[in-house]
């Protein structure tokens, strides 16, 4: 029973290929069958028709939703509600060695305060950078609630770049969303407190503790938050909570809602009322309007004030200015949503049953004319809401958040305590349609619906409550994000997707046409930062240096070894791991782990990254590729060796175990022979194919013609052995040629197959 | 413009019910339509109607598979492909709460080792417990290969309770898998290190590195492993691999396989052909047989050495007592997977084509009859492969591991490097069928296929790469699993998964009406110990309480407020916020965050779970529910205020804003009466269906009724201030009455909607 490589690979291909081409369908399956077992109605089939996406299908959409207390941002595709990445972004993660490597360590670290190492986040609403009001794909923005500050995605490569603390907030909700062209990033405060860094009695809420909304810089060419030319308008001590800016004709404003406008402290355990009693007595709170425009050529003209360091405009010089205005709005409204041609802003209040739509020229008007209605005990004009409105709706329980269809005059409001979306006419004032959803709906999302071309087709229910909608798993439920269809007249509801990790509180979706993220990076990459990585390695220059006791190990990563294999240190050492991904091919990252020192790195193509490490304690720890990229991934391993202090190091070299005759050889020689007959006729098959016209086999073949190169390396290796009689060298380095040749085989059988199921021609022979 | 609740209020209720009613497909769209519009084939709509699960529709089996890197478990739906949860394992995770919360940080704490806190893991292989070999649903273990661990996870609440640190392993692979009774728990080391915590230089790799297999004894009533009870039986330096345990005739065995039985050592940095290499040289590998049954007597007879303090059954002692057996096996095998009853074990070897299909009775015959082909350096017995064997069969390039199909001799195995499944019979050796997948597969897994009652019908395809099948997310792809229909002759594939974080190795799948998850805990659970929790509170007992420089709130949690409210401490001190949900509603959960000091905590209902934090700085911060649990949700918030030491309290309490009369009084109370209205209309119209024949109706009835004796109990109050003509209180307290007559109108309108949509019947007028 000798295993002969060669004969089985050449039946083996063979057998795959015509039983594949034999695999078809049940013939006993009808559709009626599967209806009728499966309890589907007719609703149901066309409802799975609209989500499903067959293998190797592309979605129409890609929504970011924010994960919120898990710190991430969730990526699915629409409309088959399939989940593609979770993002880092506030929370180490070491599938992606985010907090891991000591590239990630820095972008995290940005985000420390209050003498805090801060690993999580409570992230609530992301921002899809925009030109000229329209989606461009290229940054991703969003806020912590829990620590304020604001995150920096780089849509290219879909990771988290940079962390800016706010430094006058004690919280945040507002944020973020960002200017028609991304000039700024907005973020709100959301519970009131001292601006300075201040114990202050609450004795003092009144007089000491306030509210504020950010405005960030965006410097769109290095894809970088700029602190120092960003600033804060000082706003009384309401709850600020959700903004937006202006667009079109009301370019140049933002508008930023609050609650809690009684400015009411709660203190149950001494008898007192609930924040939630007090927070919520008024008809009316008040949404801040700023001229943004203006308030950024105030500071410029070093009208601000600095505290802790940041630009911050005060409510007094705001009024004088004639910056800020205080609109009233519904009670506890949450969503603040302009349109998309500017004209008009949409407000719900969760303890009102109105949407209401203010009309931003109608607000100008009075502005212009100091049409006021009073002002606020800080002095802030407050303007009459009846003529700010273009009209009010009635829209069911506690209506949350507006967003736009691609046609005309159509929003969708989520309704949080009857569990519904309400479709109404928001030119008209006219409720068109409801939707049951489960349960108690959050935000809503349609496509591009912040932007000033929403796409209208589909839209998302972002439901807190799952309950009874999927099967159980224990006490903590998943969320239920629902996907309806709104291109007809009335809304269908398509999908339940639970969502397994994280509260979304808000997302935004965008053709997927739009995204162009990067398959691979620059040989030798530092990807955090955009820029080679200072300890890079090229194939056959990895080296281990060492700086007093630090040690630095510049290494590789390739199908299937790391170089260096071994590396021995001294107890006490800092080892850095720098570790450099030799490939080209797409979707071959390589992990790096080393046992027992909390170490994992995430090296995709091209990418360096550095796993850093103490050794503590004397001993053998083994190291590996965590990421099975291979046949030979399990072989793709190495020691780090901690000697004790003092200790000598043994020159004699690792012992042998098994040892190698020319026999040996001979039958490696014979394997190779094989293989590479079996090799010829896939190469064979593909060039008298029309691959080229096949961007990813034309792919495939670059990569498996890399391994071919590396093959005949190791050939010369192992030719040169077997000259000495050198056997146990000349035995090893054939099996290597022979490990490429079955990395070829794998890229080629992969092209092979895909030209097979792609209907290639035949084009010589 | 007065917005008056009450009217509105029985407006939308009343347009709510009717257009819900009015909602159906639209009239436009046909099932040819959408296909053409979808580029969608009949086979597609198949495949759709195979998977798509409506609303409220239950999967038939859940999924656990490993999170790779990413040190979780994730558990999803079968068919429909809808990941359910990501449950934290071996890394910290906010949404959970896990590592942020003093309970759950104490199960991180256990696993770490070599003096380094360890905050990821790899995780490999879950297992399901058994009962007589079945799958009982009760616990859930994993290992991670990074550090040697092995976690264990309650399925009653889907959290993990318990990691235990391997003592003697470096690393490890072959874990973990059960006994027929889950007695014990099976993990194999994976690189060969010395079983001490020594340096030994390579030079030394023969002599003095070893591998092992270490059995766990759980303790099925505790829910726990206990270590001391626990053994390990010392292998030579091979690598040991997968791992399975007998059953039926072979139960007390127990099988491992092995690599780089060579022994070869790497160093490709000094010229040496690296470990791909020389650890794929030989032909063969070994599987390690282990009489566990014996082997744990022996440990109790006392012939075990303790190393670390742990019970170690050297080579020599496991020879001599004739419990250790070597078979030789394809070169570099991955799977070991014992057949239904007990009789075959099937090994792929992944540099081989053949599956081999080994006789237990032939090898019980061969160790009998001291049949032996030899023995191997360290004197283990190795038997003949040949007599040792059912059969061999060629499957493919790469085979990898084998799942059993409820049909008899049927079974799939996974083919790497052609990237295909194959379908054969293992009793005649026959190959049946084959399939291409979306690339690389690692391990499959069919429904229940490890245990000895697989129940068929499904396949999943773990593929390692996913390329081009999803929409592009940046360098880092996801994983992709294919849902494959095995119920006919022929496999179909029905679905692509993307996996969004992480890399699941190995997955195992339930039937999901096996699972028994609670909805709720106790009130005041410690959920990690499943005890009272120490630090539980009740609704009016909550207190602070200082010890020295240590404070401890006692708190709760319920819609929507947080008791206490205001909490103020020194700076300097440390502070346990024990928290203790009072809902017993489902899903009902709350977080708790306090800002910008690093602390989240989930607290599902009746959970008590502790936030420490420690007061580095003087200041303002406030906390609040990060789980948006009610339409007040953005109100359950509270103040921790940090004087500096030494500052005295301020008694004034905290600062009036808005001022109450007894005209604010009054509206408030014919807002009361009009929400009334509207609550009694919704109790009539339940209480005059047959709703208690509706479980989650019955549990929405009970949450309601909650909310309305909280609401009598905020009357008593608002009353007793108005007697006092206190109108502030009086208002203030109105006001509460009306946010539960909310939350009960919430509830109400949830159960009404569920009447209505599951067609109950009138009982009474």
């Amino acid at each position: 029973m000798k295993l002969s490589f060669k004969n089985m690979v050449a039946a083996a291909t063979v057998l795959g290929v015509s039983l594949a081409a034999g695999v078809s369908a049940n013939a006993q399956d009808t559709l009626q069958d599967v209806m009728k077992k499966r309890g589907l109605t007719e609703k149901d089939i066309l409802s799975a028709a609209k989500t499903y996406t067959p293998t190797g299908g592309r979605d129409e959409f890609i929504a970011f939703a924010s994960g919120g207390q898990s710190g991430q941002i969730i990526v699915y595709g629409i409309p088959s509600m399939r989940i593609l990445k979770y993002i880092s972004v506030f929370t180490p993660e070491p599938w992606q060695g985010y907090g891991f490597d000591e590239e990630s360590k820095k972008v995290l670290a940005m985000g420390n305060m209050n003498d805090q190492e801060i690993t999580w986040g409570d992230v609530h609403h992301p921002a899809i950078s925009e030109t000229n009001g329209e989606y461009d794909g290229r940054y991703l923005f969003t806020n912590d609630k829990a620590n304020p500050r604001i995150a920096v995605i780089d849509l290219h490569d879909f990771e988290t770049k940079q962390i800016v603390v706010n430094p006058v907030f004690k919280s945040n909700h507002g944020g973020a969303f960002v200017t028609p062209n991304t000039d700024y990033v907005i973020e709100a405060a959301q519970y009131p407190a001292p601006l300075t860094n201040e114990y202050v009695p609450l004795s003092q809420f009144n007089e000491k503790y306030r509210g504020g909304v950010t405005y960030w810089k965006f410097d769109r060419k290095k894809g970088r938050i700029i602190p120092e030319e960003s600033f804060t308008v000082e706003m009384p001590p309401y709850s600020q909570d959700l903004s937006d800016f202006g667009k079109g004709p009301s370019d140049g404003w933002s508008f930023t809602n609050s609650f809690c406008t009684e400015r009411y402290v709660g203190g149950i355990e001494n008898g007192r009322p609930p924040f939630e009693a007090g927070c919520s007595q008024k008809d009316t709170d008040f949404f801040h309007m700023v001229n943004w425009k203006k308030a950024a050529e105030l500071v410029k003209a070093g009208k601000a004030n600095k505290i802790n360091g940041h630009d911050v405009l005060s409510i007094d010089t705001a009024v004088k200015e004639g910056i800020l205005y205080l609109v009233p709005e519904p009670k506890s409204p949450h969503g603040m949503d302009v349109s998309p041609d500017g004209k008009f802003m949409i407000v719900a209040g969760k303890l009102d049953t109105h949407a209401s739509v203010y009309s931003f020229e109608k607000i100008m008007g009075l502005i212009k004319a100091k049409d006021f209605a009073g002002k606020d005990p800080y002095g802030i004009p407050i303007l009459d809401m009846k003529k700010s409105l273009h009209l009010q709706l009635s829209v069911g329980l506690g209506p949350l958040h507006t967003q736009y269809d691609s046609k005309p005059c159509i929003v969708y409001t989520s309704i949080y305590v009857d569990s519904q979306v309400t479709k109404w006419n928001y030119c008209e004032g006219k409720v068109l349609d409801k939707l049951n959803i489960h349960y108690n709906i959050g935000h809503l999302m349609t496509m591009e619906g912040d932007s000033v071309k929403p796409k209208g087709k589909y839209l998302v229910s972002m439901n807190k409550l799952a309950i009874d909608r999927f099967n159980p798993v224990g006490p903590l439920h998943p969320q239920n994000h629902q996907l309806i269809d709104i291109s007809g007249d009335k809304m269908q509801l398509l999908y339940d997707m639970p969502i397994p990790l994280g509260e979304p509180h808000y997302a935004v979706a965008i053709a997927a046409e739009t995204l162009k993220p990067i398959i691979r990076y620059k040989v030798g990459w530092n990807s955090r930062e955009d820029v080679k990585h200072e300890y890079r390695s090229r194939p056959g220059r990895e080296k281990v240096v060492r700086d007093g006791t630090n040690v630095h190990v510049y290494g590789t990563l390739i199908r299937s070894h790391i170089t260096p294999e071994i590396v021995e240190v001294e107890q006490g050492d800092t080892v850095y791991f720098h570790m450099t991904n030799l490939e080209r091919a797409q979707d071959q990252t390589h992990g790096f782990a080393v046992d027992m020192h909390n170490a994992n790195l995430s090296v995709e193509p091209g990418k360096t990254a550095t796993a850093k490490i103490v050794a503590k304690n004397a001993g053998v720890f083994p190291y590996f590729c965590s990421e099975f990229c291979s046949a030979l991934h399990l072989e793709m391993q190495g020691y780090l060796l901690v000697k004790p202090k003092g200790t000598k190091s043994d020159a004699s070299g690792p012992s042998v175990g098994t040892k190698y005759t020319e026999a040996d050889y001979k039958g490696e020689l014979a394997t190779i022979k094989g293989t590479q007959d079996v090799i010829n006729s896939v190469v064979g098959f593909i060039t008298s194919q029309n691959y080229t016209d096949f961007k990813p086999v034309v792919a495939l073949v670059e990569d498996a013609t890399d391994q071919l190169n590396f093959a005949a390396d190791a050939e010369k290796k192992h030719k040169a052995a077997a000259e000495k009689k050198d056997w146990q060298n000349a035995t090893l380095w054939a099996q290597q040629h022979f490990q490429y040749q079955v990395k070829a085989a794998d890229i080629g059988l992969r092209a092979k197959t895909y030209l097979e199921e792609h209907g290639s021609k035949t084009v010589k022979k």
